[in-house]
């Protein structure tokens, strides 16, 4: 199965930052690169939307944009990411202006854009599947970073919180949309590329953290220096 | 100025259609043509939507988005287009499926959507700009269809009634950006451009229906036959 064995959390960053292994600086430098990645995500969203002649398809698909950009009482999910790195004192302006993030990162993140725009409806929605094994990466995550973590706080999980009810509804939807339209032997095997694209997204942003940050430590010209 | 030389309130299409001049049959080769247009509005803003790295701008011009696929009480304005098209007889599946649409409709309102994906942001904003001169456009055509045909009634017009309110809030937002942003003649030239381009967007969707259906009315082969 793709998710056995090519989902993020199976990546030497993963267990050090969950296992507490990393320094504040190291947290950071993720919180930061990561957050690109989640500024895109409404992006993502609203191209697999402009690829959607259903309205109702649409309309199924918006909360997740929505979701992110906040909406109504809702701050959203960028919102809430930004807590995190407000709180681990990563200046707003700088997380917002991505100028300190690792050009693996930037590519990695851009790819996912460029993908969903440029590929079917179906690869698209089929990209988003990775949320099925997101579920416990989450729960993972508030767990070990609350406890090995001094300068972690409850509020600073808020996004993960969230995402824990989001995705498994949002998973469902994804799901069975590509269970119903993956019809040929073709679609199904594009179906299953897409999945694996979207973990190699996942898992380049993560070589790129591990290569900078930990080891060999080789932090590329004009990224964040702890 | 673009506007008066340029918007499809000059095309002779228009004027037929607002004086009364047209049948029943041209009215709906018409109201059938321009739903396609209509429905590719929403994946345009969502097209726009994906270009934007602000996210501020991008809560600022989801609405519009929002308005036309609908959102809680408002049915929105793809329902609105097809409550004309309804009463007009036209099956509501062959509206949706756009298989009788004229192929000069499906290359114009298609490069709308590909301009405002590959362009700037700045320029998918300018190309909402013939909003400018949609008010006019807009309560003309009301007074003049419902004073003209006895075919079309009041509820047959809700689509250019919440139009007449929601243009001008819309334009001045996208008339607002457009002059904060473009500030290099490059810029502002590259605005003309925009707005010229869409001009003839819908300029040319008028052209194909007169073609078709007024002078010499030679219709496409698989194109609405009435």
């Amino acid at each position: 199965m793709v998710g056995a064995k090519r989902y993020h959390n199976l990546h030497p960053f993963h267990k050090l930052l969950h296992d507490g292994k990393l320094s504040k600086a190291q947290v950071q430098a993720w919180a930061l690169n990561r957050f690109y990645y989640q500024a895109m995500i409404p992006r993502k969203d609203a191209a697999l939307i402009s690829n959607m002649a259903d309205r109702e398809l649409r309309r199924a698909w918006r909360h997740r944009y929505l979701e992110h950009d906040g909406y109504g009482d809702d701050e959203g999910g960028i919102e809430r990411w930004l807590r995190l790195t407000d709180a681990l004192e990563l200046p707003r302006d700088y997380v917002l202006s991505a100028s300190g993030i690792l050009p693996g990162t930037r590519f990695a993140v851009e790819a996912y854009l460029h993908f969903v725009r440029e590929k079917s409806v179906l690869e698209g929605i089929a990209s988003s599947l990775t949320e099925l094994f997101a579920g416990n990466i989450h729960a993972e995550r508030i767990e070990g970073m609350l406890a090995h973590y001094d300068f972690i706080e409850e509020s600073m999980m808020a996004y993960f919180r969230r995402r824990l009810s989001q995705a498994p509804r949002d998973v469902d939807f994804a799901l069975n949309y590509v269970k119903t339209n993956a019809l040929t032997r073709q679609e199904q095997q594009a179906v299953v590329d897409a999945l694996v694209f979207k973990t190699q997204v996942l898992w380049a942003q993560l070589d790129a953290l591990h290569f900078a940050y930990v080891e060999p430590g080789l932090i590329p010209p004009g990224a964040f220096r702890p």
